[in-house]
Formats: structure tokens, sequence, C-alpha cells
């Protein structure tokens, strides 16, 4: 029986941020000073870590002209500039449109202010994406940043259990997931079907987890409006206020995994019987 | 990329009832009885499937006196005597405590109008139950039954999403979770948390999941009485009695990975990403 990873790191508290912002569907310019904005007001606010919808630089129900136009490679000026104005030890997870010769990805940059210090390429797309954006062939990297070990995925992606389970086995004290998620229905005082999915995995890996969703009607589609952060024991904290900032104390530890005198999630599992 | 099996039956409702009993500790004559009464009651009630608790024959705080005096073998007469009150087509699945020589394992077994079917052993054993139990070192089998094909999972097993997972992309149309669960703290107005393990693992594989919890305080300790029907889009369905008994029309279908115009939840992993 393998025992996974947990980060070395002692028992502490993160100040996290997810604002849930509203893109202008292929409005570039006006999508970037969006995210300027949001980090002017986050590193105002004393918070370390800030977490971005999915497409926050270009919005979703793009034509392909539009997602050319406003996908950004990695290298562009702009990551640097976010970069920069991060607090000292700040890190920003935002979703965008990356460009990478001809072929767009659907992706996640996690920046520190060093600059990008990993970007990950949606890897399970939903519905029409795939006529925009080619699909990831890479697992979802552990990317250690100063607020810890984080692991992102993107919106569907965190339907699929062996996906935050992966992360979490792999090390990851934290996950986090800018999404869309489209408005479903769901029945009334249920929690969002995305929500649960999230509290679930959050559980059974007893590791915090991060969705930032989006707002704002777009060309005729609506959100779920779902941002939610879930702590290790797999329940929602924090209030999002009606500007859609959802601020939280994350609480990581890497004793986590300890769920009772003579359990652990991880120690628990029999992967010799997992296909 | 692997295409999982889906089970070639055709669309179709199973009438299925969990029948939340509450076992006496150490009793076994007294859970027989209440077995063979929960037997003919779902029988004349027109029930195809029933699924009875986790350790139905022996309560969970036991002594490994009482644990042995309660246990049963597959070969008993007493599942014979059960098989012969089931429907025509009709099955029954049920928690035991399993003897095997001097070995006792947590179990359930699946029951036809044949016999007993499949014996499935506890494989993620909770707390004080491996001084009583030895964990089995199987995998849960899949049991082709006149109502579908049925996956088995016991308490804590549920909360590995590996477990669920497993069962649905090996083919289980249902599955069914006899357990016993601990009452725990939840915020207001939550479901308790295993039921969210559930919904969650329903909806992943748009498979259901029925879980018969147990009731009735043993030596001081109390149950969720959290016995809850999932349905393949990961909502709760049916209300259960106030004795304890939850009837639920299963919507069963061959068809039910496909979520969306051009999304399927099997077809659109990408196992070759999975640790």
């Amino acid at each position: 029986v393998s025992i996974p990873v947990v980060s070395e790191r002692s028992e502490r508290t993160l100040r996290a941020r997810c604002h849930e912002l509203a893109p202008s569907v292929g409005d570039l310019d006006a999508n970037l000073a969006a995210i300027d904005a949001a980090l002017a007001e986050a590193a105002g606010d004393g918070i370390r870590l800030l977490v971005l919808p999915e497409l926050a630089t270009s919005g979703y129900y793009l034509t392909p002209e539009e997602a050319l136009a406003c996908a950004l490679e990695p290298e562009s000026p702009h990551f640097a500039r976010w970069a920069g104005m991060l607090p000292p030890d700040g890190v920003l997870v935002t979703g965008f449109a990356e460009r990478d010769g001809d072929v767009l990805y659907n992706s996640a940059a996690v920046l520190t202010t060093d600059g990008v210090a990993a970007v990950y390429r949606k890897t399970h797309l939903w519905d029409a994406e795939a006529d925009l954006f080619r699909p990831g062939d890479l697992a979802p990297p552990i990317v250690d940043t100063p607020v810890g070990r984080l692991g992102p995925l993107i919106c569907y992606d965190l339907e699929f259990p062996e996906m935050p389970r992966g992360l979490a086995l792999a090390g990851a004290d934290l996950i986090v997931v800018p999404t869309n998620w489209p408005l479903v229905p769901k029945p009334e005082g249920e929690h969002p079907p995305e929500v649960i999915q999230a509290m679930a995995a959050a559980r059974a890996s007893a590791v915090p987890i991060l969705c930032c969703d989006r707002r704002g009607a777009e060309r005729g589609n609506e959100w779920t409006e779902g941002t939610a952060a879930v702590g290790s024991d797999g329940w929602l904290v924090g209030t999002k206020t009606a500007g859609g900032v959802l601020d939280v104390d994350v609480a990581l530890s890497p004793a986590r995994t300890k769920i009772g005198e003579r359990n652990d999630v991880f120690r628990d599992r029999r992967p010799e019987l997992y296909a």
C-alpha cells in the first residue's frame, strides 16, 4: 500500500479570496482591466491567494475569432504586470484563453511575484468548448507557491473524481478551481450539483477546495454563480458578498488526512483493489 | 482511452426498498426475526429489491464473543430461508457478520431466489472494526441479478471515491450500500456528510446508489439514520416513513452516462492522465 505525499509545511491559515467576476465576452481590454482592479483590491485587503474564474480574460460563449483575439501566451506582459501587483508571497490563479501558435487551450495560470509559476490546460472539455480549444494532454501540476502547494482544476475537470483525488494524493495542500458553471436546474434547497461534487471531493481527501465561478448573463446564458470554498472537512465556509467576493481563512494542515483515532483517508486506501 | 462496460439491459424502472432496521446488539435470534419480517413485508408490498443495513444480523458495537456468536457462514440455512421468501425475480442485499473458520468479516450478501449469489467482504474498516473483523482482500463484485447488475459497498467503503467509481466503470447498473453511519455533527441544513458522498458519487458516474442505514441507539451510540436513495442524476429520491422504510422507483438506463449532446461521463474520462 503506497502512502501518498502530504506537504511538510506546518499547520497554518491562509487568507484567500474568490472573486466572481463577470467577464465581457470577447472584450479583452475590459477583462484585463477587471482583473487589474480585482488584484489591486485583493492586495489592499490583505489577501494572500486570489482565485478568479475560468476564461476570465475572454468570457465563455466565444466565436472562434473572438477566442483567438482574446487569447494570451504565458509570456504576455499582462501576466508580468499581474505578478508585479501581487503582495509579497501573494499568489494569483486565473483562467484564461491560452494561445500556443495556432492552437488555443482553456487554461489556468498560477502566478507568484516571480511571474507565471505554472499553466494548466483543461483536460476535460464541456460541450462546444471542443470547437474552440484543444484539450490539454498533461495532468494538472502541483505548484509549490509561497501559500502552499496548489493543485489547479478547471470546471468540468472537477466532476471526474480521479482529478481532485489525484491532486490530493500527489500532495496538494489546496485545490483551486477557476470555473464557469452554466446554470442548471436543481431541487429546492440543494446546493448546485458542482458544489456537491466539490464538497465530496474535499471530504474524501481531506483537502480544501476553492471554486471561483463567474457571474453576468452572456449571450442569453446564465451562470450558477456558485463560487464556493470548502474546508478539508467537506463543509462550506465563508459568505460571498453581493459584489461576488468570497473571503475565507483556509486552514491548511499536513495532519488533515487523519480523521479519527485509527483512521486516515489516505492510509486507509486500498489502491491494490482499485481498477 | 478505454470505454467502460455499461449493462446491455434496456431502460427500465425497479421498485426498491431500503429498510432501516434497528438490530439488537448481540441478539442473533431477534435480528433474524426482524429480517424475516422485513422480507415478508417487502414481498407483500411488491418490492423487487430489498436492501438492509450493515451487520443487520448482529448489531455493531459488539464484543468479540458476541461477534462470533452472531456470525453466519454463507452456507447458513438462514440465507436459504431468506432466498425462499423472495418473490419471483426478487433480490435481497443485507449486511451480516460473516464467519470463515476462526476469521470474521463485515460482509454483505446478495441473494436471489436461487440462494446466495455473492458475498462481499468490507475492504475499508472503520475505527474499532479492525479488532473484530479482517478486511476483505477482494474488490466488490458486479452481481448479475434479475433486477440488474448490482455493485455492493459497505459503509466507509463509499467514502473512497475509487470504490463507487470502480463499480460503475465495471458495469454496475445500481450500487447498493448496507451501512451503519455513526451520528456526527454537521452544519444546519446540510445532508449528512456520507449522503453528500453518495450524491457526488452517483452524479459522477451517473449511477443510482441506495444506502440503507440503521436506527436505534446501541450502547449509548446514536446513528445518522441517513438512509438515502440517489438517482443517476445525483439527486435524492423518495421519502422514508416514520418506521424507517424508504421505497423508490429507481430508473435504470444503459444510456444514463450521456449527460449532454456532446458529453458522456464515462467517454469523457482521461484515464491516461489518472494516477
